[in-house]
């Protein structure tokens, strides 16, 4: 099989700890991978003034896919990084589905009382290239008493039509079939309208799917008290965002919550990264959990076709899970990359 | 000391029987009220095709307070009432502050693992006035393939400061004093900028509270692995429909989580009601908790400056919750409602 070509992001902070392990497991695993790295990020910001050069931009185009570890340093102003480069990837690449899986491995601990392993399954299904997200909005008289400030959501027939779309795909194919909409319908009218309608009309073409409608604000504390509610989650952009994090808690923390920015076309690169963030409270000191980037990779094999892989980094990481829980606590961002590589490789 | 006057609006569904149990509290307490009941919602909507009449605003212009169930019906398109009704009297009322305390009570079971009551207790200081909730959007070429349909969030310096000072003024009488504005400053950047000016600027003036930030989506993560982190939350409208729900959910579910509609400066009457819905499936059962709307009632009495009254009301409602412990489950809400009546009587 060909090689795979794989443009690696490292970015900031613990960003590049987990990476590097995500990298030891795609090694492991018996594919032929070109990886090539790019130094975007806070460091590269500082030195040059630059997020995510245009030439850049047009070079990584050209690979499979991208890896990402995480974005964003204190030392830059809020917004910079995540607007210029994080969002700008996600929107040039047209990654319209960002996929975020919820699922409790059987050994993790879940901060929820009596909740067995079984009912915390899902996947988010967020939509990633519009919404909030565009950026849109102003400021006017700003530091003034009569300032305003406006932040515009867009969403359009064809940029929701696409992602719910995909979500009845992956209900379809799951033993449960039931989609849920998630929005704030009694509120954002407009909006709501748009995406409830457009969820009714795929539905037709899906008779042995279940949908079903929930506030964002039942949602969440749905999440809490009835997780088995949800089976496949569609929402917009910005719900998607507070939802996975949520989700991730439930699960077992942000350690494992992976993630994929994926145009389904396979027009554009698809970028898999964890759902944490950079962390740079705990960065350089090795007390990252490199499993939420594990999982990603998993997911990145799973896009490229390669599923007898994918499946083996997965049960990797699941069984290393449940060596955790007989006391394997306390180990480096290292040893647990050693760790699940060297099941992957066994 | 002088009659209340207040304004009694049941709504829909379980509203009418929880706002019942609500009222005989009430009168219990020994204050002196008039009330007078209002009708509002679906009943009265698929009737007469009104929401909110005009003349009806007028006069609920001139109580002390409003008590309100819930609002909503499934026979309704989404967002008539919410907007017409239960929005419209938040604005036109100006409740810039809508108040909504996150507190397990002792003895009361949450969802979380391993959480004693101490570390779940904070107050949510939702804005209430702006934001998305204003309404602004809209649809062009709605039902084709070409619909575009935005909302829009307006934030002003006028609005946003009001209810930053609020938040400090509650953080600084508690004895944590420490307030975190929750917000995604870092996509959201224009409203961001002015709530994080905003906050910056007054925290200034008190330097006694300790200040602190975080995003949306790590702050729903915080409220189940980490609830302790928060004692005074300021957020805007959204944010705070969300995360409130969600604070219920942590602290023993929706039955238990009371609001205020506040407008501080008194120039209209504030309006309380329970955090929960019209529960349309439960509705006419006599399986609705209460207790939500009771706790209500001391916000309103607390409002109003009968703070021996609140004080009574609350007290009753937390020895209420540890007999429920020893065995009164299954009470149904007239039980519940007479129960913590009779206690507050005593
Ligand atoms: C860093 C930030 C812009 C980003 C987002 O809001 O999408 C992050 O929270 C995420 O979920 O990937
Ligand atoms: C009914 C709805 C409009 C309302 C809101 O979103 O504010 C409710 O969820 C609440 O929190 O009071």
């Amino acid at each position: 099989s060909r090689n795979i070509r794989l443009a690696v992001i490292p970015g900031d902070g613990i960003g590049t700890e987990v990476v590097a392990e995500g990298l030891k497991v795609l090694e492991a695993v018996g594919t032929k991978i070109e990886q090539t790295h790019y130094d975007l990020g806070a460091a590269r910001y500082h030195r040059t003034g630059e997020t995510l050069p245009d030439a850049v931009l047009a070079e990584l185009r050209g690979y499979d896919a991208i890896l990402l570890g995480a974005i964003g340093d204190p030392s830059v102003p809020p917004g910079i990084l995540e607007r210029d480069l994080l969002l700008r990837l996600r929107f040039e690449f047209d990654h319209y589905v960002n996929l975020r899986p919820v699922k409790l491995f059987p050994g993790v601990e879940t901060p929820l009382a009596d909740t067995p392993a079984e009912n915390i399954d899902m996947i988010v299904v967020r939509e990633g290239t519009e919404g909030l997200y565009a950026g849109t909005g102003g400021t006017m008289r700003r530091g003034t008493p009569h300032e305003i400030a406006t932040q515009e959501s867009l969403n359009t027939a064809y940029g929701v039509e696409r992602v719910v779309r995909y979500a009845f795909e992956k209900a379809k194919a799951r033993p449960r079939k039931k989609l849920t909409l998630v929005h704030k319908t009694n509120v954002l009218t407009y909006a709501g309208d748009l995406w409830q309608r457009t969820v009714n009309r795929v539905a037709e073409e899906y008779p042995d799917v279940t949908t079903d409608y929930c506030h964002i604000d039942a949602a969440s504390m749905f999440f809490v008290t009835q997780p088995e509610r949800f089976d496949v989650v569609v929402t917009d952009n910005l719900f998607g965002d507070i939802i996975t994090d949520l989700g991730a808690a439930i699960a077992g923390g942000i350690g494992l919550a992976a993630s994929g920015n994926i145009n389904p076309e396979r027009i554009t690169p698809s970028m898999f990264e964890p759902v944490h963030g950079s962390a740079p409270d705990i960065a350089g000191q090795g007390k990252a959990d490199p499993t939420a980037t594990i999982l990603s990779v998993a997911m990145l094999l799973e896009h490229l076709g390669l599923h007898a892989e994918a499946a083996k980094v997965e049960r990797a990481v699941a069984d290393d899970i449940v060596e955790r829980l007989a006391g394997w606590a306390g180990r480096s961002t290292h040893e647990i990359g050693d760790d699940i590589t060297a099941r992957v490789s066994g």
